[in-house]
This record gives structure tokens, C-alpha cells and sequence, in this order.
């Protein structure tokens, strides 16, 4: 079999890599990298390794070319249309390239009425696969757990968790547990029967509860003091990402980030980890 | 109030701007149109016309400057990432206008695993809405009955209805019904609470029954007997559009284009014509 990788540099692509490698022979994997040097350690381990530009349909048909599986994670653009376009090269080289099965992420905040400011690339996504000659497979991902463990000393600081959800949950699942699970469906097909997997733990959690969660974990004592959504938008303006990242939480605050699905279990034959669990393992290093 | 029309001497269209000047005074009316020609009609009646390139955000501005509502039709592009990047410029021209209501066409053939070409569009529209600063109403339209009428001699001579459509069922909406609708929500403002609408007559058709509708109408025998999907795609590939309205109908088999709804008496107090009494009606003409 040969598997195709792309953006396997990036949090989620890497950690991909790595569970994949554990499942097959790194002769079976190609990455499509933008920065090969940044692949070094997949490329001694003999995985091959080729340059790809999502704006280039030529190196996306180079990478992908004959692949029984790739798997695509977007890159990181904050809107909806540069996704889209960038898509459109993806699918038109894997069509092209005659790749046998494609693995998509998705995200939960799909749905019709999701204020987030990627919501319509979600959207477009599975629509575009189904008008497509593509054999597919979309795994749509709950929140990411990861960012909470350096976000917890300023969580600590303030003294309270300040997401503007109102009394809304959130679901989550770690980059680990959601990369182990795009790596087991590549490598099962009787899986690819299903076009569209969510990938969340076994429940969600509002706001008041994560800070119990987080107090737990750290020791300290959180609470919950919502922010409003402009605030948070200021608050967080790294990169340029403040307004995506509170237009996601407004969906949050109308309930669409609180998804929670058996899938994971389907797909591992275990629940997905639970969000303490995570914490402590992961603060525990 | 002030009322603006895109695509406005479109099929569509053009009977949209005629339903409103049943409702509002013509000086109301502003009709950015393509071919300004085209809208002679309309000019004689005291509307604004104003050239509008779509692909021209200077030019979208200029029409959709300060509407109180604006009536958006997409162009009639086969795939939906051009349609994608006509809407990117007409969000982006409504929110630089400060349009107050936007009113945009939408379409049944819009679920997650739908394989029309253009249900990633369909898809991806509301969700856009919902991340702009814009306020909006969608309204999805069913299958227009129109073309049954000019399709009519042929399905006498070929004694059959053939679309590829197995067991599953197939929903209308006139285009006179459907722009009656859309003027009525353009001047009722206490609609506009709900985001989208979902324009169809009160029941859906299986083939054997449309059949029997059309046998009736036409006083002709007409059975079903369903064609392949590539020899509907084509045989009906005039404009290069058979690989459209065979996915079109390959979700149509899937069930995907029967859903039925009472939207249109919400709106218009009272049901959509049937299917029979349309084809009469119009049979009559």
C-alpha cells in the first residue's frame, strides 16, 4: 500500500506521521511537505519525502500521484474561500493523481448556522467530496485538548477560564487521540463505508465544569468569567486569528461546538481519552 | 425602501422584479443587470438600472449601495466553486454597501452527501451568511415545474419519463411562485427573523405518479421508464450542462431532492399551486 501524507509537518499532520509509521513500513509513506526541511526526522526513518505547494496543482499531482491512501489536513488560513480554493486543487490532483481512498479533517463547527468564520469551508468540504469521482472519508474534530496545557498558567493567573460560551459546552479531543484515529481508518478499509466520522470524547463540558476539570489538573483554584466575544477577539489577536477565533466561540455560545460522538470508539475499540485523563498524563511529562 | 435586484433579467429574476412591482412603487427599484438592454421593460416602468459584473466588486457596490434589501440570484455557472468566488464578491459588496436585508436563492440539493455539482455552493452559502456581518434570509428553492411544459412534446414522443430517478420522489416549485414568494419576503420584514426558507409545493412525485400527472395534463400516455445516468448526462448536454443535472439527479435517486415543506404558506398565507393546476394553467396560456 502506499500512503500519502500531506502537511505532515504541521501539529496535526506530524502526529499523524507518527502513528501511521506505527502501523505500516516507512517505505509505504510519502509526505507532501511545503518545508522538507523540517521532515528530517521522517526522511531518516525512510519515509520519502517531496515539496508540495497547495497552490500548485503539479506538486499536489506529484505527491498524490497513485496513492491507495492520502490524507489531507488544511492549512492554517483564518478564512473560508482560501480554504476552499485550496481545496479545490487538492481534490482536482487527487481525481487527477487517481488516488484510491481520501482522508479529509473536518471540524464540528459545520453546521448551517455556525457563525465561525470557517464554517462554510466545513460545509463545502463534504459536498465537494460527494460531487466528486472520490472514494472518501471526512473526520471531523471536536475542539483540540492540547492548547489548554500552556494555556493553564495564564488560566491560573486570571484566576478563572474567560470563554465567552455562556452556559454552552464545548467537546474535545487531543491532537494524539484524533491523529491515532485518521491513522487506524487508513489503514482499514472496511472503515471507508462510512463517508464522515466525529471525533470527540465520550462528553463535553461547560464552562463551569472544565474549570473544575482545570483546577484539578493544576492545583489552583478556576473559575469561569466569561468575556464578551469583542474582548476575547482583542484579547487573542495573535497572528491575526482574534476574529476567527471568537467567531468560533459565538458558535460555541449557541451550542455547536458541543457535539459529542461514539465514532472514536468505533474506529479504536476504546473511548477516546477523557479530557483529566489527558490533562494529567500530559502535565505529568 | 429602498429594493435591490441582481441577475434581475434572469428566468428567475426577471419574475422576482415583476412580482415586487406589484408590491412597491417602480422608483423604489434598483435592478443591477448584466446587459442593461435586457431590462428595457423595466426602465419604461421608472426602475434604476445599473450595469453589474459580478466578478466586479466596484460594480456590485455601486448597485447594492444603501438597499434596505437586496435579492441576490447567482449566475448560472455549472460548478460550485465559481459560484463560490461570485459570492465572496457579492458578500464582500453588502457588507462595504451596508445592504440591511439580504435575500438570497438557495436550492433542496444542498444535504452533506448530496452529488450535485453544485451542492457544495448550496452548501456553503448560509454557513458564509452566518460568519458575515450581514442579515439574511436563504430561500431554497425545489425543482422548477417550468420546464416540464416545453419538455412536454418530447415525453409524449418518447411515451416515457426517463430521469434516472428509481423509486425516489421529486419536489416543485413554479418560478412565478417562487419569485412571488421572494417579493413577499423582501417587503415583510417580521419574516426575516427565520434565516432560511424552503420554497416547495405541498407534496412531492414519485415518476410512476408524475407520469400519471402528465398523462393527464397533456392527454397523452406517458409511463416512466428510467435511462442511465451517463445517457441522461448525455443526452442532455446542451450548454455543456449533463454532467450537471445527472448528479442533480443521482441525488434525486438518493431521495435528496422530495423534501417538501409549508414555508410557502407561511409566507404567501396560502399553499403553492400544485403541480396539476400549474401544468393546466399554464397549458391554457
Amino acid at each position: 500500500m502506499k500512503y500519502v501524507i500531506t502537511g505532515a509537518t504541521g501539529h496535526l499532520g506530524r502526529q499523524i506521521t507518527r502513528q501511521l509509521a506505527q502501523r505500516v513500513a516507512p517505505e509505504e509513506m510519502t509526505l507532501g511537505v511545503h518545508t522538507p526541511s523540517k521532515a528530517t526526522e521522517f526522511v531518516q526513518q525512510g519515509m520519502t519525502v517531496l515539496p508540495l505547494d497547495y497552490q500548485d496543482v503539479t506538486s499536489l499531482v506529484a505527491s498524490l500521484r497513485q496513492a491507495d491512501v492520502a490524507i489531507y489536513v488544511p492549512s492554517k488560513s483564518h478564512d473560508s474561500f482560501s480554504r476552499v480554493s485550496e481545496f479545490e486543487n487538492v481534490v482536482t490532483a487527487a481525481e487527477q493523481a487517481q488516488v484510491k481512498h481520501l482522508l479529509v479533517m473536518g471540524f464540528i463547527a459545520d453546521q448551517v448556522n455556525n457563525p465561525f468564520d470557517l464554517s462554510a469551508f466545513y460545509g463545502y468540504v463534504p459536498r465537494r467530496l460527494a460531487a466528486s469521482t472520490l472514494d472518501y472519508t471526512v473526520v471531523r474534530n471536536a475542539l483540540y485538548a492540547d492548547p489548554l496545557v500552556p494555556y493553564l498558567p495564564e488560566l491560573i493567573a486570571r484566576g478563572n477560564v474567560i470563554y465567552p460560551m455562556g452556559d454552552a459546552s464545548l467537546s474535545f479531543i487531543s491532537l494524539a487521540e484524533s491523529a491515532a484515529a485518521f491513522a487506524q481508518l487508513a489503514v482499514t478499509p472496511k472503515l471507508w463505508r462510512q463517508p464522515i466520522y466525529t471525533l470527540t470524547q465520550e462528553r463535553s463540558y461547560t464552562m463551569p465544569t472544565l474549570a473544575e476539570v482545570l483546577s484539578a489538573a493544576s492545583e489552583a483554584k478556576i473559575g469561569y468569567a466569561p468575556i464578551t466575544l469583542p474582548q476575547f477577539a482583542a484579547l487573542y489577536n495573535e497572528g491575526n486569528e482574534g476574529h476567527m477565533l471568537a467567531s468560533m466561540y459565538a458558535g460555541g455560545a449557541q451550542g455547536l461546538l458541543a457535539t459529542v460522538s461514539t465514532d472514536f470508539r468505533q474506529i479504536m475499540g476504546r473511548p477516546a481519552q477523557s479530557l483529566p485523563d489527558f490533562l494529567s498524563a500530559t502535565l505529568a511529562k
